[in-house]
């Protein structure tokens, strides 16, 4: 696999993976969308259908990480030359910032009408009236819930194992193609497999966190988040942002070390 | 492929899609459907399952494009002669057409309940009754609907641009399964994945636009609503029109170019 | 394939079918269900994958007919023998009624305590009281639609349309399941696709009618629906019971000359 | 297959088994999750991919049974000697116990907010006040819940019968794979395939009794719940434990029984 290779296939697919699945989140999140407030199945099938796409697209060409847990336990397992995984974690990083550029684009209009909502970013006017006095208190928590997640419950050390066990669990499914599959590679079958398990990962272990169980798809969306010039957008809660890159990538080690250890 | 192939293939596959695609539109908006306010999880299911069923039955005969961003993508790619394409678009445009009665005729009874129930059109006997002066508002908005897209806000560029990445998306994916599958032909795994990846741009691209991602699903069917002689059906929205053809098509082309350049 | 094969593989898959179906509708239905209030995607999931059971169960020992609306379409292709289908179509139909007796016993309890609460059945004591002088116009009509199919509006071209429409769509895709697989056989992938088909099918067209597309499937547990020793059990709806046998019968008759014409 | 390939596989399996579906359980149960309240649908897809994924992961190893009820089938039909079985269960057991005790960790804050909120509990300060005297009576009932299984309607022969019947269509499904695949083993088409089946029969006879057809996923999680410090958890309903232990194991007995004769 050739470096251009790599950074082609993995630039493009995590574009495409953090696009859906971003996307997923402002069509439920946002008032003005046909998706609005289609529920957590909706969240959780956008997610997988995003990681069908994004890895269909890039699976003949990169291997279809698009994750740098995966690259990770990939690395560790021997499937993966230490020396490329530098590459394929910038590739990852950069298509996750497009991704999120282009959510933002898909639901440019949307991003607008929201963040200029007095129901939603709280109307200073009306704080006194109400036994809540006013909305403020919800704030843009939604809009930075389109490009990253968020803990329901704020504990360090849970926060951290929720997203150490979600991803162990995906890398090691991912691993585990190879015995399941004749060729190595990740054939439509094994694109379809892996898609469910985002989906099943997302309805099971989704809860608390948000499941990032991917430091780019986490850390990407949030430095765009940080750069957008949206009004209202309010912090991008960078005192979280180690725990959606340190869980997933703890995660995707454990995984490759279970894998070589076990199997 | 026979000409007649193509033409069979593609009238009877994109019929198929918008029968079923048509179908849930109707089945979730009328009240007296088994299905009615299912939610957009069972739109986007809905249009992903009528992809399936539509490629299925199609891609052994005419290679399963049913719309005519895919075609221009191939194409480009290299995949069909352009001398084919107008043989495609023609067939995909009465396909769609043909497919958009059918819809009509399952759901007839429910087309003339909906649109002389004066809830649903508006009784101007009550409009000076009520805060807000009767529903006349709502008008027959839901109808068009299960004929054709409509954007939650209206916004030129906003709407071209939400449709040119959705089908950016699709098209991309369905190019690259030359790489991912053995032979280059849409076996039933490449159905498969290709219908869970519109239930995907559904989900998360669906929001805004109402995702024509195809020409002839939105004018093929625009065109029908705007010939059938439903009572009270009101404006078919031609204003609109050109951003469901136009999109998709950009779309089409800027995935055949990517694909090209990149991979 | 031997006459015990035939009548084996029929008599379980479709017992499993409906066994799969009716519970779905029986689980949707019922207050002390833990599916109860599922929605129309859980019905049109539930019975997708009660095909999806049904037919793997039995693919390899009778091809997984299931419905004599496919027999009648495979026959037309020339695909079974006619001196088949007579046997293929009396498995269906005890292995119907069997799936519906299943259903019963699965769902005993429930079946008890709907069926004698009085919010359900309505209570004489107190028809006099509110405005709807009591519910008993609710009826038992919920329990028939565990058992069998019925139209939202009682329109009997627009029923038999649409159980023709919705049949020939379903036939069509199992007949170019032969111009789509290696193998004329219903592989694995084969059934995968076929059951999502039935989802795309029940959430599109199911709206109207209730998607009997299969004699087997309505008038086999609707005749167990007249046997069963069930109180406050209502009518069997035999006026309707035609519709749901000649539509299929009719679709699949359609599919296969389609098929015979077209491909 | 070596004893170890047995025990690893099925240990690691059926821990993510349980991990992932008593995870969806959790995740739908508690309020501050994000998952909270998303409905039968979320539940049964969730436990369709916790099979998924941890049978995908074990397949290549132990063969996937990650089910006493399916060990047993197989045995019957001969597919495993029966000198390994006690292995299958021991490990199966062991699993689940580990996967249950990591939903536990996954969810740790959620469990202590669920299990000190007075809503859920039922305050005793409060219960003098409303018409219904406190929610005492609610309990820790849906904690016990994420664990194992409970019936809606408690009646021992019902009960037993829907376990019978709900396990003996899943064994019956992975017993015939064999007839369906060519190589006997479970790909990931198989895997696939099952993960839907069991969506299935959570949709569609999941209702009465919450669908434990597996002892290991019940008793495993049952007894973590008996052993773990949680406050307020409540009884471990005992009573009820062997129920959903004797239905599946006779279920799976009567799969392998029908597949000998039938197939």
């Amino acid at each position: 696999m050739s470096s251009s290779d790599i950074f082609i296939g993995e630039f493009i697919g995590t574009a495409v993976l953090i696009l859906l699945g971003g996307g997923v989140c402002a069509g439920v999140t946002f008032k003005r969308s046909k998706a609005y407030s289609a529920g957590w199945v909706a969240i959780a099938l956008g997610w997988g259908m995003a990681v069908l796409t994004g890895a269909y697209i890039s699976a003949g060409v990169s291997g279809a990480h698009l994750n740098p847990a995966v690259t990770l336990g990939i690395a560790i397992e021997g499937g993966t030359e230490w020396g490329d995984v530098p590459l394929y974690i910038v590739a990852q990083m950069a298509g996750a910032m497009f991704g999120a550029a282009l959510v933002w684009g898909a639901y440019y209009g949307q991003f607008h009408a929201h963040l200029t909502d007095p129901e939603v970013i709280g109307d200073p006017a009306s704080k006194a009236s109400g036994p809540e006095g006013g909305r403020a208190a919800v704030g843009p928590g939604p809009v930075l819930g389109i490009f990253s997640t968020a803990p329901e419950i704020r504990n360090t050390v849970q926060n951290l194992l929720t997203e150490v066990i979600a991803t162990t669990v995906l890398v090691l499914a991912i691993l585990t193609q190879g015995l399941n599959q004749e060729g190595k590679g990740l054939g439509p079958l094994g694109v379809l497999v892996t898609a469910f398990v985002v989906v099943g990962i997302g309805l099971s272990l989704g809860g608390p966190t948000g499941y990032a169980i991917n430091p780019a798809r986490d850390l990407g969306p949030r430095t765009v988040h940080a750069l957008l010039p949206l009004p209202n957008k309010g912090s991008s809660d960078w005192t979280y942002a180690w725990i959606p890159v340190a869980g997933p990538l703890l995660g995707g080690a454990l995984a490759g070390a279970v894998y070589n250890v076990a199997f």
